[in-house]
């Protein structure tokens, strides 16, 4: 058929069977501000009962924006709100009164204590659900988890929604969680305390994505953002766990030229980054690249010239704030890290990575996110996500702690599968996973090994057989493999429960 | 219901109304190559007859790519193919060929000179489909356009696909146009003639995206892909008409602290960035933001503090290759630039763009597609982006160029609409778009104008009334406004026409 368009010419509106539509006029699109208040651009993005509203946590124990954002609900009026932050932590603690008041009713992310306890105690609607860093971006990517509105905490942004995490008084490192929540949620507002000219430099989530600017009087508290400095263990038992680590890794032969290796933020994954890098000097040996979290302890190692590159997908200390902001050219959003249904994941890289665990049992399954006593405690951050991707996967762990043994017949929760573990190197042996035959072999005359189940009963001949925690029937929490499939479940704790 | 997972656990498949998969077991992902070769490469994304396949330009007329796949796939016995490049330059002629040999018998991208003069004699199964940068990126984000097989040249890349156009031998600058292709194609083919260790330093585009690396000896020839050095026009005609832009920008205030400008490389382009670069000296003001291609002349405005910062789609020659590779912190890709289905483009951001025509009708309809003989020569590129986001859309033009009247009653074909179209400055007077009347009160007293039928009547005076092109009735191409509709449309040029 000929129509005449809205520019005066004559077109056909199908041409060899393809239908086309008839141009039906242009306009200017111009440049409009996006600035607004938290309230407002939750009302201008239709907030209602029942939606799912998302956070990254990158402001850890200093944010101020999921408690202001449920205030500013709570004001709105509406209720029956699910969740979909990356993770909570003890500055939430007044999300209990919102779910108290109906105002939160579901959680999909990571709980840490406060909330994590509460939950425990206190099934919500639904059982929170909890993935693992790449298992929350393939499910906000494939629409298992729906966004409704996206509310992005920004050290930096400008007034059309150009905004970046890695300057500024708050600055908290890169905005690596949220890129899936910009793409995918139906509205996006970024939160910030600092509105720069026009155009925002650098840029981690851009314009393309954000609905608004909502500027509120501080995002957070610098002091509880990043680490000043993070301090290594000065425990012996602790220091020799991690000794050991680097001593397995090249008894296996992964400490060499073109290495890649995680770097992490806990005490004794510290110390294990601190003595490779001592070994990579001894060695003369010059890794390839360092993944996931950048510490003073890692950039001293990239400033000795033995590690040539490095991944960050966060940042923990001061030291690593300035350096980025300096080279800030290779972040790893989690997409980039940790994503299952991509086609290639940096985790995939890793030679090895040193992993912590709450539980250990002798099929090596790892518990991170549940105390023996049954409380949600913790999330599964990058847990399963590497310990997929490396070639050695260690678990670090005393095999006991006070009066609870932590290598067990059990662990009480599975948060990553002893099929992905290769190794568990306690304060009383090293545990090789039976599977990895070809680590046997190669570490045989070098690395003393004990079977696990030997570290078990060393562990509950001093602490007794553990009692079975205290747990009704229902499900208060799901545990899901980063392919979406259900790993364990969490049941209620009995309030009575000692 | 209650199942026994791979883990051991039992779990149920349904709670609160939600079905969930029981876990089935984890592996270990691990590090594979996917380095290989181009013709490997396209048979294992099983290449078929009737496919679409794509590359970007930004090799430009050094490219080897396009030629080098279209020769696998000849090798490979597959025809039907359907090009979906983001532009073809005269290094393509071999295209031509591969028409003849029905090896390709559809394109979707911008054509230039040789291959654009053949198909507007020679229709394909199809009409040629031209959009904007920024219309591309739309549809093939909504797959309007989808992609079988991305073709991505790279002068850098590891062997897990991270890539980058900003360094190496044959760096080209940012791979702003495949971003989109690579997350939307259903197979991603890097191309590149270096490889690097992993991890490539900067990724543009990441592992995530990328099936197969292809290895060749060459991706292009170095002297072709980027100018050693532009040079301005010495034309005193166009260097007059770059001024009078500089001044209509003033006169209707533009040119203030915290502008933002659109820098080209064309010769009038070109001129009108330096003499802007004065007039921000002149008047000690500091524009906040350039977009668009990278050149000597804006880097120069750069460096001398007159310009903030710089968001960059295209570098155009080795001082900005230069440039970028020590600053790459600002590129744009398209989708940052143009996306039309976005929530807001840096194009919306601008003050005032400079952009050429080959023809001007007296409703301010502009032409950049076809000559006025009707052959299909040129693509849309950015006019219509960066038209419709401007606030003051400068067309510069010779009222005429040899015997060809380029201000018009009609244009040949549509490229952009009048109605984002606000000046018109030519050899012969400036003529402004009575629909801006805004602009016409500004300038008022400053800048004199002259109604653009005048203009048009100046160069029938000079050229007498030009002859309508010989054209038959099949269509050979569509003019695509950025969201999909259908602007105009071209038609075959009789091969007896003069």
């Amino acid at each position: 058929m000929k129509v005449k368009n809205a520019a005066g010419r004559t077109v056909e509106t199908t041409i060899a069977g393809t239908t086309f539509k008839p141009f039906t006029g242009a306009r200017k699109y111009g440049f409009a501000s996006k600035l607004t208040t938290l309230e407002k651009a939750l009302k201008d993005c239709r907030l209602k009962n029942g939606m799912t509203v998302s956070f990254h946590h990158q402001l850890r124990n200093g944010d101020f924006v999921v408690n202001q954002t449920l205030a500013a609900i709570k004001e709105l009026g509406v209720k029956d709100i699910r969740l979909a932050q990356t993770a909570l932590f003890t500055v939430h603690q007044p999300v209990i009164e919102y779910i108290k008041e109906g105002i939160v009713t579901r959680i999909e992310g990571s709980l840490n204590d406060t909330v994590g306890d509460f939950v425990s105690k206190h099934p919500l609607k639904s059982p929170v659900i909890l993935r693992s860093h790449g298992g929350r971006w393939a499910a906000v990517k494939t629409g298992e988890l729906h966004v409704d509105i996206a509310v992005i905490a920004a050290s930096v942004a400008d007034e059309r929604g150009n905004c970046t995490g890695l300057v500024g008084n708050s600055a908290f490192g890169p905005i690596s969680y949220s890129q899936v929540d910009a793409m995918h949620a139906d509205h996006v507002i970024v939160v910030t305390d600092n509105v720069v000219e026009y155009p925002c430099k650098p840029q981690e989530i851009t314009e393309r994505y954000v609905d608004y600017v909502a500027q509120i009087d501080q995002i957070g508290d610098p002091k509880q953002i990043v680490s000043g400095s993070l301090k290594i263990t000065d425990d012996s038992e602790k220091l020799n766990i991690a000794r050991q680590c680097v001593d397995l890794m090249d008894a296996v032969g992964l400490i060499k030229d073109g290495m890649v290796f995680q770097s992490g933020s806990g005490g004794i994954s510290l110390a294990a980054v601190k003595y490779l890098g001592e070994r990579l000097e001894e060695k003369n040996v010059v890794a390839a690249c360092a993944t996931g979290g950048l510490t003073k302890f890692i950039i001293d190692i990239y400033k000795a010239g033995r590690v040539k590159k490095m991944y960050y997908s966060q940042v923990f200390d001061t030291e690593s704030i300035q350096f980025i902001q300096n080279d800030p050219s290779m972040p790893a959003d989690i997409g980039h890290y940790a994503d299952p249904t991509s086609k290639g994941r940096t985790a995939d890289s890793l030679d090895a990575v040193v992993l912590g665990a709450t539980e250990v049992d002798v099929r090596y399954n790892v518990n991170v996110n549940t105390h023996s006593d049954g409380r949600l405690l913790h999330g599964i951050g990058g847990h399963q996500d590497t310990a997929a991707g490396a070639d050695l996967t260690i678990i670090t762990t005393p095999i006991f702690r006070k009066t609870n043994p932590i290598i067990r017949e059990n662990v009480t929760t599975i948060t990553t599968p002893g099929s992905v573990i290769d190794a568990v190197v306690t304060n009383r042996g090293i545990a090789i996973n039976p599977i990895r035959k070809d680590f046997l072999k190669k570490i045989k005359g070098t690395i003393d090994t004990v079977p696990i189940e030997e570290l078990k009963r060393m562990a509950y001949d001093a602490t007794g057989t553990p009692q079975e925690p205290h747990l009704g029937d229902e499900i208060i929490g799901i545990i899901k493999w980063f392919d979406g499939t259900v790993l364990d479940m969490v049941r209620v704790v009995k309030e009575e429960s000692p």
